[in-house]
């Protein structure tokens, strides 16, 4: 039996990096990894959030990845082709709540590691949905680390206007660039500095 | 500044053993802790889930503790008297999500750590309002180890009726004695057996 | 296979009281569990470090345990008895670097786990020989986190004279009571005050 | 003040790669890292183990370090240049005994974290001394997963002839590419298969 990890992050932290990592790892090793990214950004083509189904790095590395969305069956796709060594599933803040079951009962009915990297809250400090069943599920949770622009660990989220003014209403998925978002520390997402 | 942390655990794994270890430590030296647990049981009394107003360890240790229910304001609380060196929360599951916020605003906003323990999910495997709210907020996650009957990891929970047999629907709270809940793995919870 | 823990802290922290507290729950689950002290200290008794083998918590629960020397061959023990459910070792620190070798290798090669609990550094900021290699060999380290007078997480220790000045020479290891240590956070260890 | 972090795992983890990517969080906040790899190595050229003076990822990223020896004096060069808001070690195993209590007292006396990159053990199941040092001191252990051949966590590092063959003796240090080493589990380690 295997399991399931989360691997959390605020805005920026390197998560992509990570998962591309781990992928290099198993395959360096002889095995496989199945790679997944969300489908909800189609700003760099047709169907992945960090461009056209491709997980990528703000340290430039790059790669495909098969994409995801609301009607995905992790467990179909799973019986159907030779199983893979890891899952490993990147943005998955936007897995649902069934989807995250599937893969918790996955990791531990079969041998398959599954590996989520995602958001854990969003620009109101409210949980996406695959970020709060993940966290009520997941095995082994761990926290990646990135820093506030005080020095402090940016645990929160906050977004900016096209002027770099904080935004407090708005819909909880707004895709963009990092110039939209800034990870900042608890400190600053309550107060609006960091002293 | 100080932090918010939730240490959370399935049923029996020594929560409340814990709670009043951290307490002694800081009353050892010289300092101070306010203990909460919640309102919403009354078997063993007026007001508290492990008896009236207590922290009760299933060690044998056991000592008073304030309750808290829906209503409790503490920050008000916490600006009406002089400052505990820390928060100890108990049955932490209990809370409600704007409780949490208050409680993770107000570790950001002043020096006393808040510390909370609690369940991470129920019978079915959804988390409870403190739960949710906790694993998006808490700055430090700490997963308390229990194991199941097989040996395994426990990190889920089931519910029992008075016959001993898994119950699968239901309230999402009622108050039971070990009898009527058992700390499971994953697998056990999943497919109604470790092997 | 099973995995060999190393949950270390400074003085103070609640080490005794978490290993009781394992001890209680794979009881608890119809599993049994094999403890063990150190052997040096025979304050109490015979031999015991926590007492005449024993195992004391300082919020008041205690209970009997083997007690290991250096010539203790927890392997040859392991095979000429019923199998434990788990070996749970306190005071650690005093193991020897063999020994931590035949825990790591027994824990891999059968199916118990060796959960041992110990101090990570002498009063010199120096580790001792069962910390060194629990630190180095052990599946899972995890910190148990007790605070300094300031508040502080405290990860070092310093050993006090009966005047309750700071001591830093002498041997490694001096039983005493609580009154000969203090632990104490890092910055207070180097510059001999917390501000 | 700041901490001390070290982050350590068996071979061909990621380590480089995350504290490239530490750097670069540092470096799009604003803010500055010094890195630091060990001189040991002059394979690539003068002086550095991943090259000469470089931290290179096996996943293609690389960028220029400056290199320690055993005569590196950080807290000298701490103070005699603005300080960087960060300081990042890679192959920190290197570091001697006193350098990193240097380090130590230096994370707990200023506001600089230092965050250290290593192996925990040689291939005789060892530490290193920067490591043991460091598992000894550091305010923050965080493990750095990679997987042996069968799937299992490594922990444990294996050294290979150019044959292929294992090596159980030889001098601690001996610079060599992936084909002279191997990450494996623990019970591969010590039974020489994973079954």
């Amino acid at each position: 039996m295997a399991k399931l990890y989360f691997r959390f992050a605020a805005m920026n932290a390197g998560k992509s990096t990570s998962l591309l990592q781990v992928a290099h790892n198993y395959e360096e090793r002889g095995q496989s990894a199945d790679l997944y990214t969300a489908a909800i950004d189609n700003r760099a083509g047709a169907d992945g959030v960090n461009g056209s189904g491709r997980v990528s790095s703000r340290l430039g590395v790059t790669r495909a990845a098969n994409v995801f969305n609301d009607t995905t069956d992790f467990d179909a796709i799973y019986h159907t082709k030779p199983h893979p060594s890891c899952i490993l599933i990147d943005e998955a803040q936007f897995l649902s709540e069934s989807q995250v079951t599937q893969l918790h009962r996955l990791a531990h009915t079969s041998s398959t590691p599954v590996i989520c990297y995602g958001l854990r809250s969003d620009f109101l400090g409210n949980p996406f949905p695959g970020s709060k069943s993940l966290l009520t599920l997941a095995d082994d949770l761990e926290e990646m680390k990135t820093i506030c622009r005080c020095g402090r660990k940016a645990t929160m989220n906050v977004r900016l206007d096209e002027f770099g003014q904080r935004v407090t209403a708005g819909a909880q998925i707004e895709i963009g660039g990092n110039e939209r978002y800034e990870a900042v520390c608890a400190r600053r997402f309550y107060t609006g500095d960091c002293n």
